[in-house]
């Protein structure tokens, strides 16, 4: 690019010359490889195998935030989408909307991490769109990222598959990637070193479907409206209940301060690299010893009952019994 | 959806319970079908052969117009997309950014409207994406389709195929997508009857693909930047020059009014429906022939020479010639 076009302008979105000067001087260089080479209206691919397709697109304020941005979260949270189905995941679409005058030293650092996310998780960015809307019809950079992985042949992941007595195990604290947003929303900033815990999930997932096939039942990663919500996802699809143990749910002492100043409870609040794994309850200590590997604070949070059907119940320590009420509302608007 | 909710809010984007309302009261009621009924985090799908991988996002201002919506824009645009590239389109995802405050009828009509695209080109919307922003952060809504098709196994489409004398057939007039867009823009509104041509495009390519296999040497349409920036593109692939006869690009009497009273080159101009087909000279007619079935106005508009490497040379009804030159600038924002 031109040292004096520092911001991204209309025309950049224009399918003539700025535009092919943004991809050649600036995505394609970045994001370079074999099948984004060919540069056709889209990519040609070889894959063998059933497959998994995810989409999502990310609004998240600030792009920029304590252990990540935008473009890594993009690509981690469409990776973690499809080793949810059991997927290892293979190619990555990329669309861009980018608002008129985002500056383009911010725009290059985003593209750049879109390529070490896409690098680390083993998957090639291979196709993608560019558009630009007028100030005030955006905000900064929406990313949307598309998704293709191959079905794992040892895989069988279906909300059918859970059965009573299937314990639930999550592989950290929770809470971290929602607090470390809204320590740096505007009109909200507040000390703090909590950091995203935005991570690419898929080889922790692989070493689990390699060892144990089908006896992981269920895997779903707790990111928008948080463990409580995926686990009301859970039990609404399989007429059955959920028992979570309180003190077994980790979360971060700063995460908990901070979910305390804000009046938020952590269960609701979003993730990037937490998920839940549903299991045959035979299979526990060694999932458990797999997830404590990578993250120390891998927990079993409970287990699933016919006792009390669709509806999850927390134990405190104290042995008090609370309702988990599905979440009502928006707590935390643009988290992803 | 209950009736006094007459907008998007915030908190149909939360993950919570609002959204899980908006899914299957008007999104999953709307979209039916069996890979969608699974409800992951992704689709399964079972897919055999070669692929072809898209994406495309839809920012388009106005998002209601004369011959369509952004509805069935993102579905034609990413279908027509995996046309080019030789494919029978198959699956599509869905990924909405709304405003919030977006009137939920408007909403309604966009989602049915998606429906009855996809049904028109034999794909399925297998997996999807919801989410809001605040006002003034978005403009109504984007849409972003991402499609997968499996390659059809007579295609063989690829640039380097193209040779000197190769015909380029065009399947019907030009600009009208982008004219009709510009008739209704706000604080330019004038009085036109020109239809956007949107339209899916697969069932005619793989009709050209079926019949003459490898003959058909490139395929592109022609969306943003017009006709002269996908011959741009092409010719900048091939290192080969590109010769058009004026005359035999045909434009809608009212288009080309429009384009005059604007000041706009239909060369330059948007379209939706209209793509360029490069083809071994021997089947020309038999090509023209079909294109002709489905649009009396498609046509032969040129060939590819040796002359003139990298340059488009476009020749008048009076024998005057003169050069195409790139797009420069951006002439026509959010038209697609």
């Amino acid at each position: 690019m031109e040292k004096n076009s520092e911001v991204i302008h209309l025309h950049h979105g224009s399918g003539g010359e700025h535009m092919t000067k943004l991809l050649n001087e600036v995505i394609f260089k970045i994001l370079k490889n074999d099948v984004l080479e060919v540069r056709h209206d889209g990519a040609f691919l070889d894959v063998q195998g059933s497959l998994a397709f995810s989409t999502d697109s990310y609004v998240i304020s600030p792009i920029f935030f304590k252990g990540g941005n935008i473009g890594e979260l993009a690509v981690n949270g469409t990776v973690n989408d499809l080793a949810m189905c059991g997927a290892v995941p293979k190619y990555l679409s990329l669309a861009l909307i980018i608002e008129e005058g985002f500056g383009l030293e911010e725009f290059i650092q985003i593209i750049k991490s879109v390529k070490k996310a896409a690098d680390k998780a083993n998957v090639k960015i291979v196709t993608g769109d560019t558009k630009v809307v007028e100030r005030g019809k955006g905000d900064k950079i929406y990313i949307n990222t598309s998704g293709i992985g191959v079905i794992h042949e040892k895989a069988n992941i279906k909300a059918q598959n859970i059965k009573e007595n299937d314990v639930i195990i999550i592989n950290g604290a929770i809470a971290s990637h929602g607090m470390a947003i809204m320590s740096e929303r505007e009109g909200l900033e507040f000390d703090s070193d909590i950091l995203s815990d935005t991570t690419n999930l898929n080889h922790t997932v692989v070493d689990l479907i390699t060892q144990f096939g089908d006896k992981i039942h269920f895997l779903r990663d707790a990111t928008r409206g948080g463990l409580a919500s995926v686990l009301h996802e859970i039990s609404a699809e399989i007429n059955l209940g959920i028992s979570l143990l309180e003190e077994n749910i980790k979360v971060e002492n700063q995460v908990k301060s901070a979910c305390e100043l804000l009046g938020l409870d952590p269960l609701y609040v979003a993730n990037e690299g937490i998920f839940v794994c549903v299991a045959a309850p035979e299979i526990k200590d060694e999932v458990l010893r797999i997830l404590q590997k990578a993250n120390p604070k891998a927990s079993e949070i409970g287990f699933v009952t016919a006792e009390h059907p669709s509806k999850i119940i927390i134990e405190s320590a104290f042995g008090g019994k609370r309702v988990v009420n599905p979440l009502v509302g928006e707590q935390l608007p643009r988290i992803c």
